[in-house]
């Protein structure tokens, strides 16, 4: 097979040598003479290597895993093998005759934790990707310093070459190790000497993405995340889920982050805008009689980057009809114990954790609690009131037990945030100063009013919280329904994690969020007392404006018809709203939507005071002016079916899984803080006349 | 089970109900009077219904197809079932107390050939996407008159409800027909009278897209094409290929169609595109050392649309390093073969035909040609040739047996091309003008030379090629490398067959075309003696420029490295290019890509003149313009592997394997033939705000 394959090589190399000398021929009375013919002759059979080469029989992976070639090699035979790859470091002379080199590929498949396991080897994945090559010039000496003999030796590193050899165990001392030993070696291609000098270097210039991603890291990063992929539509079509594509040139819609906007050529003056998500189109479905959506959804979002955000991404996105919460839930969920167990080994406890955000805040102070560590915040309510701001009036604490080794100090509020809203750290010491100094201090700074007096009250809070000698306590103040978030002991919570504990050595801790507020006030840009001032009664949606309620809140709600706007308060409305939270890090989101025309306008027009919309169902023959959601009631007018649903951020949950803090990491040409691609060089200069076919010009 | 479902249901809207009161009485003191508490009331009991609904615990096609819900009916048990869906036509009222309706819900899973063999049922899919409701009041008569009760009867068309009722068999004729008996209806979301309007009109308002969805017809085409997305992506899996998604905020690149431009906010006057296709970066992810890529990626174009194209589409890219054209067309081979199995219940042959496009042009005149008809053009070269135009002297004709009962008159040329661009066509009639008659008018109107005289040359024509009385004879001529394509006979064998042939009853054909002009030469735009003029050394890339040159054309192609353009001819320079062809439409197409820096170079820079680009390799420390194509011949020179790949038009296969002429059908939002979405009203004006933070404004 191998030589009948080489055989073939060699004949299809003379055959078109031959009708090149045909071609000299018949082209002989042009420019082109003995000298150059030569030279051109030589360029031919360069080309002809370099694109009419041997195929493989094996990859590096291959020789090492399949247990059959293993067999082969058990039973002494050195089989003959065509290898494809790179030089992967420059090639080592050990002699006039002898040299060594390293040729790797990365074709390897992701394999899961089971996998891994099932097919125990010594060697790990990122050892199997490359192999030692052997070449032996002793009896081809001549061959040495003929230059016109393609040799191992002078390769440079990178070089991409075909290797045929003989494969053997390696001399050295470990056991598993083999060896090609070269009989011809082939370039493919070669390699500029910029990219040996880059291979030193620690930082990539971001121009040569492609070389970066020739690491076993990045190239194993996109294996998983392609693996993850398919886990996760398996998943969902095992669920009778159906996949179907949404536009991207969509329409701009008023709520939301900057969209990117695309000017049309047909239709003067107007523009497409890139999704943020298929949110509307999703719901469309639904209205559609779509039973199970789901899509890997490319959204726009056109904010200022930071490094777990680009102006492009994916989320994996679901919407089922007939369906609430706990349907979506269960789906979810299905997911993540897959996507953990065949790509982490890790078994999540099922049903996952569900926390009411009021829950949340208050005993994690950030919605998105991180649960590796069993620290809890503690409301103290039931001893002591802040009184400094009527609306800040919850006082608690949070206690750092003396087992753990460092004490990390009371974190700084955030630039420009009152010094109220950086907790009072103080470790207590009883022999020093008694049991109340530190409640004292906090009486001081947050004008608490206690229930009982100062000795009292701070004894029975160390009793009921058991709070002992050489803690550390710290103090701060919250909103009874909080939307400062974190509150500043949630972000103390945050910083002792990261101070105290080893957080990669955990175990994964995911959770559901559920029934945030609805609403979330606005933030007048006032401080009184120090403290940021809202005004609850101007609202933004916290989401999106087609959540449903929670029916508890339906009362609430459907005041705001009566026209009494003023009466709608953001802290008396929750939403059956419901994050996925992994590790503190919000992984997906979803809800239950509003399918009821009539209370969508509702809360468009009288909560959230979108222009131009009818705040009931419009009488038939009737008609409102044309505005951005006139599509989505119309749908919801026409029997779209209840439904709810989520997305997934994809980028964010592949990163997490492949342990990487930035999502540059498993996307595979990422966009750079500034939202440009220094690889191909976007975004670039047009000419005036390309933008006049769009009917725009640049701004003077 | 059912009756603890249903318990907790009335339980829960008890607690809302009781919730409700006390709201009530906590918010008495404001203006809800009496009078409106009861109206707030009906409003959340209406709420509660269509949000708190019971599960459906069954589908009406799990009703049909379940072996074990089957199995309970043959037993004689009338199962109580929850079901979900619409009223799918107004209700028949059949007496005071009896009423029927039928219950439509869409959720059924794609099936494949092989499934819906495998479960056999007399009744097809479509049949079972509904299920008879009957509604018997007799012993409830008070109901009828009722306005409060929610009854079956008084239900509109299209209402979404939730039906819980007993299942049956139906008493009419039809042994597989179920009915269900309603005990209870929930209205879930009411539909406006505009549906019911607009079932019964022929033609949908595009702006209610989503009533159109409602059908089975499209339901079943989104639910197929998710099915064969899911088994392409098998098939690449097995394959070894990863899934790796690139960007779609590219850069403005020169060669090909128009493209959509989205500005930048952060580079004042910079404008990303979006990518006509991957094909760069999927190279520049070869030489990132990506084995095998594949990726279902959206593509844009900004061309004006005929009914199968649309600005965004998307398509099957995929990329295989260290690949030849044959290793591509196994792996496409095989995807074909599994879809046309499984969606058709087709076995193709394997390895499909392959043609040179010199064949594909000499024997069917176009370069995807529909091998359902046998019919071929024959090359008079032996016998004649045309002395009109010295660029189109083969002359060729075309026989229509009298078998066909209609004979197709000659196709015109398209507007605007010479009269002797539409075929000559003849009916032979031996008794009347004896053998030679057709062949003296192509003398006439083609200027043919002929070989010997005309009856020697006419008989010995007919005797080759078995032309008998009543058959018909279409004539022209054609360049010897033929650029017009179709050529006119081409165009005329199409014709034929739409007109003779049921082409829906035949097998479809698939096959490849191969080794393309790597080149198209220019028209300049005049007509000489009656022919279209090409200049052969203006050139332009067939496909794009990255395209290898066969290696036989190399030495030609490596001519123009000497700078001697003008000696380029078109029609010399064959390349490395395949399209996968079905039924005569090209559903995909190739190429083993030049991975070579210095000869990608002499293409760009000798060939097609793309300015500030070196023909030959830099020497260290050189440095040209930057230009488009920068960073693909830096990623080249930089050891990227051989490669070659594929992208499949996956709307146009999706509409094939659905029956459907248009893609529209396979598509859940497209677009109109101007670019716009009247569903959501895209694109659509923003305001200057907006523009100014992109640094464009619109031109006056």
């Amino acid at each position: 097979m191998h030589l009948h394959q080489g055989l073939r090589h060699i004949l299809k190399r003379r055959l078109i040598l031959f009708r090149f000398c045909e071609y000299g021929r018949s082209y002989s009375h042009n420019s082109i003479e003995g000298v150059s013919r030569l030279a051109r002759r030589d360029e031919i059979v360069k080309f002809t290597e370099r694109f009419d080469f041997p195929k493989a029989t094996h990859t590096i992976w291959q020789l090492y895993r399949e247990a059959s070639f293993q067999m082969q090699l058990r039973e002494g035979a050195t089989p003959k093998v065509v290898l494809h790859g790179w030089i992967d470091s420059p090639p080592r002379k050990v002699s006039r005759t002898r040299a060594f080199a390293n040729l790797r590929d990365v074709q390897f498949l992701y394999r899961t934790v089971e996998q891994v396991e099932k097919q125990k080897h010594e060697a790990s994945d990122e050892e199997v990707a490359t192999i030692q090559l052997f070449e032996d010039l002793t009896e081809r000496s001549s061959d040495i310093d003929n230059p016109s003999v393609t040799l191992l030796r002078r390769m440079k590193q990178e070089t991409c070459v075909c290797v045929e050899g003989y494969v053997c165990k390696s001399k050295g001392n470990i056991s598993w190790r083999l060896e090609v030993v070269v009989d011809r070696i082939t370039v493919l291609n070669s390699a500029e000497d910029l990219v040996s000098q880059m291979r030193g270097a620690k930082d990539w210039d971001p121009k040569y993405r492609y070389l970066q991603l020739r690491s076993f890291r990045l190239q194993r990063a996109l294996a998983m995340r392609s693996r993850v992929a398919g886990l996760i539509r398996n998943t969902l079509e095992g669920h009778r889920f159906t996949e179907v594509e949404t536009p991207l040139l969509f329409r701009s819609t008023p709520e939301g982050a900057r969209e990117f906007l695309v000017p049309s050529r047909t239709e003067p003056g107007k523009m497409y805008a890139l999704p943020q998500s298929p949110q509307q189109y999703k719901q469309l479905l639904m209205a559609s009689g779509v039973h199970r959506y789901y899509q890997f959804a490319k959204c726009f979002r056109d904010e200022d980057l930071r490094k777990d955000r680009q102006p492009e991404f994916t989320q994996v996105d679901l919407e089922m009809a007939f369906a609430k919460a706990s349907d979506v839930q269960d789906i979810v969920e299905a997911i993540l114990v897959q996507v953990w167990k065949e790509i982490k080994g890790i078994e999540l406890q099922q049903p996952l954790k569900r926390l009411r955000y009021m829950e949340a805040m208050s005993r994690y102070g950030i919605d998105k609690p991180d649960l590796r560590s069993s620290m809890e915040i503690h409301d103290l309510s039931d001893f002591a009131t802040s009184t400094t701001d009527p609306d800040y009036p919850v006082f608690e604490i949070l206690v750092l037990r003396p087992e753990d080794s460092k004490f990390p100090p009371a974190v700084f509020a955030p630039d420009g945030s009152p010094s109220l809203r950086t907790p009072l750290c103080h470790r207590i010491k009883l022999s020093n100063e008694g049991p109340s100094k530190w409640l004292s201090e906090s009486v001081a700074k947050f004008d608490l009013e206690l229930v009982a007096d100062l000795e009292t009250t701070a004894n029975q809070i160390m009793q009921k919280f058991d709070i002992r000698d050489g803690d550390v306590v710290y103090s701060c103040t919250r909103q009874r329904v909080p939307f400062e978030n974190p509150t500043p002991l949630g972000r103390q919570r945050l910083f002792i994690m990261q101070e105290t504990m080893n957080l990669s050595e955990k175990l994964d801790a995911a959770l559901w969020v559920v029934e945030f507020p609805l609403f979330t006030p606005t933030a007048t840009g006032r401080v009184v007392n120090g403290y940021i001032e809202y005004d609850y009664s101007r609202l933004v949606a916290t989401h999106h404006p087609f959540t449903m309620p929670c029916l508890e809140s339906l009362p609430a709600v459907l005041d705001a018809g009566e026209d009494q706007s003023s009466r709608i308060d953001a802290r008396t409305i929750f939403g059956q709203h419901y994050d996925i939270v992994v590790n503190g890090v919000e992984v997906g989101g979803g809800s239950t939507r509003i399918h009821d025309s009539g209370l969508q306008r509702l809360v468009l027009s009288r909560i959230l005071h979108v222009s131009g919309i009818r705040p009931s169902n419009l009488e038939p023959g009737e008609a409102e002016p044309e505005n951005p959601f006139t599509h989505l009631l119309n749908a919801l007018s026409m029997a779209c079916p209840p439904h709810a649903g989520l997305a997934l951020g994809f980028d964010r949950l592949c990163a997490m899984l492949n342990g990487s803090d930035s999502i540059r990491e498993v996307i595979a040409f990422p966009k750079t803080q500034t939202g440009s691609d220094p690889l191909v060089d976007s975004p670039s200069r047009v000419t005036d006349e390309q933008l006049g076919v769009y009917h725009v010009q640049l701004r003077k």
